[in-house]
């Protein structure tokens, strides 16, 4: 066996995943181990590295087959230089992430961030598999982006194309502020934070709605009350809908992607969502730029990270 | 001289510009024929290969060192097969441009739609040289777009990528509807016909303006009208720049190129126009976004179709 595997790295708050692929993306074993965010970046570092150590001795390949280790995690990096500037979930600040493990591991190392890395992934083996260009969105927290020009994640100029969270796209009318300080992000909307908070607003005013649990309240409660034909619910998961789609359409026009994939725990939501979401895009695109394009949810979940970041060596 | 040089046509419905380009995007020659649109399809293309011919006569260069000829033109095009399936300017109803154009001539040949076209050019040797990731607006008759990504016009899944001036930027309560058939697309506003038509309702209802001349008002007028305090006029074009820079500020968190170049008639007006393009757009963009991004003028004014054109060979 001389077929040579790559070992993607997911590297979260809580957790770190680790998987190794063979050259066409598939996931062939996987091992998940604490992060120890607590006990620093020194810790956070040594895990990586064990556990990446780990998976290639419980699989049947050798150290040798491995061609490389991708990583993706949450936070602002200088890509060219493989540093994490800092993260909302890690405390690496500043920190030469990719010449770190490169050293430690022997390995050529490529990292990225979450939302890029997700994106690869389902571009790879998951819902864009043989699409050469198609844009992704993780509807969780946030809004995420991931943008795949002929295979590849395109990073742009600076490292940060696919903002797509932060498209301002709501109505100065109805705009609130978002976490990035700009008004009427796509973010404050079409998040779980977003559906989250119209819901509890339209609580708090005595909407005639059978959401009422305010403390615990999570978007999927949102979700089935709407498909249980609350109207307020309803109204708040078409709004959702609404303005992704709409932000879809500005980024059609841009870039003409042959495929949308939109996936985190929102698009879990199924029919109530997309059924939306491609009504209004296909309303608000022109002919042109709307034929032979397709909205379809991601298929490889809480996978694409590591797949993805596996697929940072894709050639 | 064993130099390759490559010809670029721009065909528009008035006049045939052609022009001979070095590798490096240099015009050296340039020769300007009528079109002759009434006289059909086969004249056009007649003449495109007469005054093909007659460039490199009239230049140093032999015609075996001409490497490619390259054609741009306003029209909607199936980029892969290179036919023309419709133009707005040109009787062309779906013409094999390219087949014809490489058979009649015994040369590579390339087409191209207009925009992309300007866009390489400055991109090659104008306002974007040197500048791998770059998005022009062209701000005429209508608002077209290009986008350039390493060097290269980016043509998305269908070709049809870049349709810049069709973004629906325009809040519903302002929208009118584009000759595209959807509603507030960027080019109702920013072009020189939206510009006019905004200043041609300023005076129908009777606004307090100097601008008076309904029936040859160009948007030249409106730009001068401003410059000399006249408030209505300035406010038709600060929200011409307004939403040019809201849209711009929407591309780039989708495709964070390094430079945004605006050329066409409108762009002329200079900084009365791009100060408040600056403005909006660096207040609508998050930091990370904005950061070492440029809007510059075009330069090459009317010469970027033809250097476009030869650009389609660019290595």
């Amino acid at each position: 066996m001389s077929e040579t595997i790559y070992v993607g790295v997911d590297l979260g708050g809580t957790a770190i995943k680790v998987g190794i692929c063979d050259e066409q993306g598939q996931l062939l074993n996987t091992y998940e181990g604490p992060t120890e965010t607590e006990k620093g970046t020194e810790t956070i570092i040594d895990n990586i590295v064990k556990y990446v150590h780990l998976i290639v001795e419980q699989s049947t390949y050798t150290w040798e087959q491995v061609g490389g280790v991708g990583a993706g995690l949450a936070g602002f990096m200088d890509l060219k230089e493989g540093i994490i500037l800092h993260s909302p979930n890690l405390p690496f600040r500043n920190v030469p992430i990719r010449a770190i493990l490169s050293e430690r591991l022997g390995k050529p190392v490529r990292v990225d961030n979450d939302a890029n890395v997700a994106a690869l992934g389902e571009a790879w083996s998951g819902a864009g598999q043989g699409v050469a260009n198609c844009v992704c969105y993780t509807l969780g927290t946030g809004v995420g982006g991931g943008i795949i020009i002929d295979g590849k994640i395109y990073q742009g100029f600076s490292g940060v194309a696919g903002e797509l969270g932060h498209m301002a796209v709501i109505p100065d009318l109805e705009a609130i502020q978002c976490g990035c300080g700009k008004m009427g992000c796509l973010e404050t909307v079409s998040s779980a934070t977003g559906i989250i908070r119209m819901a509890k607003d339209a609580v708090q005013r005595g909407d005639r709605t059978s959401l009422s649990t305010l403390e615990h309240m999570m978007a999927k409660d949102v979700f089935d009350a709407a498909k249980a034909g609350d109207e307020v619910a309803a109204r708040i998961v078409n709004r959702a809908a609404f303005y992704l789609g709409k932000a879809m359409s500005a980024v059609a026009m841009v870039l003409n992607p042959e495929r949308f994939i939109i996936g985190g725990g929102v698009s879990k939501a199924g029919d109530i969502l997309f059924d939306e979401i491609r009504n209004v895009f296909y309303k608000l695109t022109p002919d042109s730029l709307q034929k032979g394009i397709e909205i379809v949810p991601a298929t490889l979940g809480n996978d694409a990270g590591m797949i993805g970041a596996a697929g940072l060596f894709r050639s």
